[in-house]
């Protein structure tokens, strides 16, 4: 049995949830609170030097974390993961887009309305986060007016990474109808087979 | 043949780089300058939407962007790439560490000293980022005392993501003499078949 470290509310850690649920897996959830600094606690941080979930415990102990490496070790052997080698790397591509130029912005600006109570000192900080999330939703939504799935015909873990944290986009106060390819993705991933929703 | 568009000071532009030679691959080098704004030019932007270098264009004229995803497309069948998928999946968390944990910490420092001539208006920025960077250090040094590599015994796409910035973290100011084991390893990466530096 998989064991997966995470918080329900977090995007990262439900892309590992909706991963485990849709390629079969079963999994023991246990709840990790990082507002409590459970993720620095001396027990956590020999499974996670890095201290961040979601992570990833297998049967014998050894840990893996990065959500959307998880995602790979989850999806690498179902249909949710292609074979061919360039729709592979189509596939990391989204994920590392996810990390470097959409997370930082959605989620960022998702935690500092909805966990932080967008306190006025960060109202700067918050304004430039929506700028770059607003950037990382119009690559998006180029793909997916041309698309039904960002690496194309097939839904796969490029999809699940992408979808954790735009379809909570509106928590981090954007506007999603500006972006309606984006909204009828969505409104597809939301259709596909094992689906879960997020909390 | 493949193309490579990039800067070759970019830390990940360099990553492609060093994964073609090592993996013997050829390729044309097409230098862009992101300072002259040459990656948002109608013709950057149909190649990549993201507008950001490295970018990897096929014989086909087929792009793939994502300095970590070009990396896997060009190690994928080698053996800088791992076969076994949980090894395959270690290789990921080490280079989605680097773009969430490491790149946007050592190397905006690194650019804030060396583009930017390290403003005084930027300093609290700029320390903000070499905290972050040392964190991410310490987590390398952890791994690097206990196995020659990222993942272990091998040298894979996981040290050349890493080393990219990791090696000329000096020029964003970073002391790696508080990290020998990370040192070490520097050098076992320069002593790899097909090693050429940066620049």
């Amino acid at each position: 049995m998989l064991t997966i470290y995470g918080d329900v509310n977090s995007g990262n850690c439900y892309k590992a949830k909706l991963a485990a649920e849709q390629c079969g897996h079963a999994y023991d959830w246990r709840p990790v609170d990082i507002l409590k600094k459970e993720t620095h606690t001396e027990d956590f941080l020999a499974k996670n030097p890095n201290g961040k979930i979601p992570l990833l415990e297998l049967e014998d102990g050894t840990c893996l974390s990065e959500s959307n490496a998880i995602l790979f070790f989850l999806a690498r052997d179902t249909a949710l993961f292609p074979a061919d080698k360039l729709a592979q790397a189509r596939v990391l591509q989204w994920l590392f887009f996810e990390q470097y130029s959409h997370e930082p912005y959605i989620a960022v600006a998702r935690y500092i309305i909805r966990y932080l109570g967008r306190p006025a000192e960060m109202e700067e900080t918050l304004q430039s986060k929506m700028a770059g999330g607003y950037k990382a939703l119009q690559v998006m939504e180029t793909q997916l007016a041309k698309t039904p799935f960002l690496t194309g015909e097939s839904y796969s873990i490029a999809d699940i990474g992408l979808f954790a944290y735009t379809h909570v986009a509106a928590e981090g106060d954007f506007d999603l109808s500006r972006f309606p390819a984006v909204l009828d993705w969505i409104d597809r991933v939301k259709q596909q087979p094992g689906y879960v929703p997020i909390g």
